[in-house]
């Protein structure tokens, strides 16, 4: 993989500290590499109410423009900077601004289902699988839903069966079979931060 | 970790792809790193014939001497050259000779039950879990025992389901949660191998 740029994929499933791990990557390389975070990609959705647009299954590779997310990790692979799309969750529907992402020689993808859509993982040199047990991520759901966004028991309970559940079990666990390294207890897991950090730091001194 | 000797453990069930994995970073590092393995430390049987040192469980814990091991590797952190015993596969016992391991900034323990095992777990600083299916390690198997080693598959079956497969459940499988980092397709992943590969190096050069 020399003087290439390179695409570290990391996936995981919903709660599974996938986001902090990626966080304490970010926080530590900043601006030395560039991230793409698969939410951004969501599907623009002016077509639809806010009603209809709280009803569509977001935990469904569909429910991403995964073209253009493909189409934005080869231009950054290509030396482009790219303005990618922003998501506004209050919304449920993409922002009208874009940011900029610069081009680096490590780009970083993350999001529940990169490994899950052929062509995003396609692209990915190295795959990295953030992994909890089902029923550690599910109190950590219940404990975020209820206490950070002031949810019922009922609708959190309601909405993991009917759609998060099914969809982890359809699409995110069966990617893991693609990950190079499964990493337990991504958020606190220092040792293999640590491991991923070095292997950073050897791509960028290339 | 500056400065100090590390301990790297590396992990797996039967068949995982483990020794394929550890004799890869043995061939690159060579006399660079020193490399213990589990089974160097089966416990010597002189008391026994050859017929009950057969009968032996030689997949629990207690088949090994596992004090001696959890001494040599802390004379090896120390800095102090060991000669470890070895073990005779042939006569199912320990062998008269022993060999010489030197320290090194690096060492590399292996063995599918040293997780399972707290003393030595403990002293593992980096903990490395090659993960395999329990249908593809047992094919592989199948084929080792038969083709290699002329065995009928009605006594592949009966060693497989009387103790390989029980002591794997009750000992290998549990201490998968003690793993910093887990390897699937261990002796063919090559990203991941890379990724222990700059490790390793990271920590010589310290």
């Amino acid at each position: 993989m020399n003087n290439k740029v390179v695409v570290i994929g990391i996936a995981g499933g919903t709660n599974s500290g996938k986001s902090t791990f990626v966080r304490q990557i970010s926080e530590h390389f900043g601006d030395n590499i560039s991230l793409l975070s698969h939410d951004f990609y969501y599907k623009k959705r002016d077509e639809l109410s806010y009603e209809e647009r709280t009803k569509i299954n977001y935990d469904h590779p569909d429910a991403f423009d995964n073209d253009l997310m493909v189409a934005q990790i080869n231009d950054l692979k290509e030396g482009k900077t790219i303005m990618h799309p922003v998501y506004d969750f209050s919304q449920h529907n993409r922002a009208d601004r874009v940011e900029e992402t610069k081009p680096s020689k490590v780009i970083v993808v993350e999001g529940i289902l990169i490994f899950a859509i052929p062509e995003i993982r396609d692209l990915c040199d190295i795959k990295i699988f953030i992994d909890a047990p089902a029923d550690v991520r599910v109190l950590r759901r219940v404990k975020r839903d209820i206490v950070k966004r002031g949810r019922t028991v009922e609708s959190v309970m309601a909405q993991y069966l009917d759609t998060v559940r099914p969809m982890h079990e359809l699409f995110v666990e069966p990617s893991k079979v693609y990950a190079d390294v499964i990493v337990p207890q991504g958020g606190k897991n220092k040792i293999a931060l640590d491991m991923v950090y070095v292997k950073i730091d050897e791509l960028l001194k290339k």
